[in-house]
């Protein structure tokens, strides 16, 4: 196929930590093993907000939930065409490295070279302001601009008779819960669970759980209104640790399920209620750490907690290989077997991006979807 | 059957910590559901001489590894008869209870009782000094006597045609490294493998890992002597962290391993070492923690160094239901597969069992096996 040419389109551009502006910019064809994609939904996930708020490459175009429909393919792209429904997927996966080819992680060698330069696999960049001035990619995605130009290997092709509009939801934070409740915890039907932090990402994980058969759901969250939320998405039981004044909520957890439960998931990153959720396991339950974080700040406890068998899960993306597996997940959202409309509470257009970033940090947003 | 007589012999008891005395006791005829064994050989692990030095209740008769001949059986014993050849397991498998019925875990309910009282179920020993005075029980099999009486559930039978002074050693620190690679890591052919701490349980590890068919195992000790022993028992590689000045320990194993091992086990109970032995790991390699903390120290990382699927697993007793397992262990050291007798490096007398304790703290010792 010819060299496509250089498209002119409106992005969101952070040209500083905390700062979003929406602009023309320039989007270069796509190289070799690129796909150029016109992005027709994208939505919003906290790991944009972490980045944004300064430890980006400057200039940069965040997102990494999108959907769209690809516009044009570099030479040596064998997995989709122009015209075909695709997710960008943060996660690359290349299917041809030799963690591809291991059942055993989903991790591919191309994010270790993305990670490092906040741009393409030749180092260099396919956005530029209009006065040329190279802008960063984000994670291989880029999804806050009407185009973008990703690597191959983190564009998941999906059948076109599906709503676009909903199923970037696939792209990150809902497979992440998903997953660790499937694929890393492998909850089974009769276990019990508990879950702390109730956003996307938590009540993907109540949603995995519950799906999965679990019989007892434990939703731990500061917000009063998650609960009623929670219980729509499978919770059994609702603790506010603001109710329990010094009570310990692992002796909350244990009371209510029982002598401790078999899976906890901390889906905050929060090294305290890491601790929480480990003591809220009975003595041969998985500690699931889903919450990334913040640097700085350790998880510390005594070793012999683990002695009978406790164990610590953790794995990016739910675990899933995740273009392989994108046909499997679509699957389930066409069944009903998950329900993607549940997470979106907000629709903005995405010259409205701004009031997005300020949804989130409220605490009725779980999904604010952004309209191209 | 009717109940027997109580019974008196010799026996290493400790008045208070850091003491022996190897004196004449009395032995009451074993109760509903119990077991008096003739202990034929015993020998000495490490939790023995932690317990020892003051974690006691006192006076108690120590050691939980032992092989023996069964003397007699109270009522609803259906396991074992007076005649057969049986080791003892410090961890109870009463083969009934809500914990042994699951295929998850190795616990038993049993054990939570012992545990509290160092006493049989009844709350009552069967030991007594000649003056009266009740003597503990430790971890249900004080087998540092020439007569013990145990829970059925600690008393796993085995082949008459295997040499019981070998097989002492199937009580404790060998399943458990065996089964730190078998069951809790489950390495596979072809893995990569770091062992911190080459103790018993470290070799065991070793030899373990060396029988799933690890291609790399590298073994991590202070003692220089440990690398001959641990070569023995498979090491491909040694590391004395003393040859290193200050590089950190992992920086030298990824380098051996070519970008970290697959699977790291701690062996020592040291929470530096165990951190070393999570940077020792590829991103989604295992780090399965086998030693014993001493009370009051906590172990302490950067949760995010999990992020790609690293993980941390344990479990007591190597993961085995032993005394279902107990004759599957038992073929493997008949068909060669394991080597007891590398373990052993000394042989004592029983009445000489102070010496026995000094040698454990000597690098040349790896396990003494007591004759009664």
């Amino acid at each position: 196929m010819a060299p496509g040419r250089e498209i002119v389109c409106k992005a969101a551009v952070s040209w500083e930590p905390e700062q979003l502006s929406f602009e023309d910019i320039r989007v270069a064809p796509p190289q070799s093993g690129e796909v150029r994609v016109r992005i027709v939904h994208s939505s919003l996930c906290h790991s944009d907000i972490t980045f944004w708020k300064g430890k980006g490459s400057f200039p940069v175009i965040f997102g990494h939930e999108g959907s769209g429909i690809v516009e044009s393919v570099g030479e040596n792209v064998d997995g989709v065409r122009p015209g075909d429904h695709v997710v960008s997927v943060f996660q690359p996966e290349c299917q041809d490295c030799r963690y591809c080819k291991m059942p055993k992680t989903n991790l591919c060698v191309v994010a270790f070279a993305e990670l490092k330069s906040w741009a393409m696999l030749d180092g260099k960049t396919r956005f530029s302001a209009m006065d040329g001035t190279p802008i960063h990619h984000f994670l291989g995605c880029s999804t806050f601009s009407e185009y973008t130009v990703m690597h191959h290997s983190h564009v998941a092709k999906v059948d076109p008779s599906v709503a676009l509009e909903k199923i970037c939801l696939l792209s990150c934070g809902v497979p992440t819960g998903l997953g660790a409740a499937w694929n890393i915890a492998k909850v089974e039907a009769g276990s019990t669970v508990a879950v702390f932090g109730l956003g996307t990402v938590g009540l993907a994980v109540v949603e995995g759980a519950k799906t999965a058969g679990a019989s007892r759901i434990i939703g731990v969250d500061i917000q009063p209104s998650k609960q009623r939320i929670g219980e729509d998405f499978g919770l059994t039981d609702f603790v506010n640790p603001k109710d329990y004044n010094d009570k310990p909520i692992h002796e909350v957890i244990h009371e209510l399920s029982g002598g401790g439960v078999d899976y906890s998931f901390e889906c905050v990153g929060n090294p305290k209620l890491m601790v929480d959720a480990l003591k809220s396991l009975h003595a041969f339950g998985s500690l699931i750490i889903v919450g990334v974080t913040p640097a700085g700040q350790n998880l510390s406890f005594d070793p012999n907690i683990l002695f009978f068998g406790r164990q610590i899960l953790s794995g990016s993306l739910g675990g899933f290989k995740i273009r392989s597996q994108m046909p499997e997940l679509v699957d389930k959202f066409m069944t009903g077997v998950i329900d993607l409309d549940r997470y979106i509470t907000h629709n903005l257009p995405l010259s409205r991006i701004s009031e997005g970033f300020g949804l989130l940090l409220e605490v009725e947003c779980v999904k604010c979807v952004f309209s191209h």
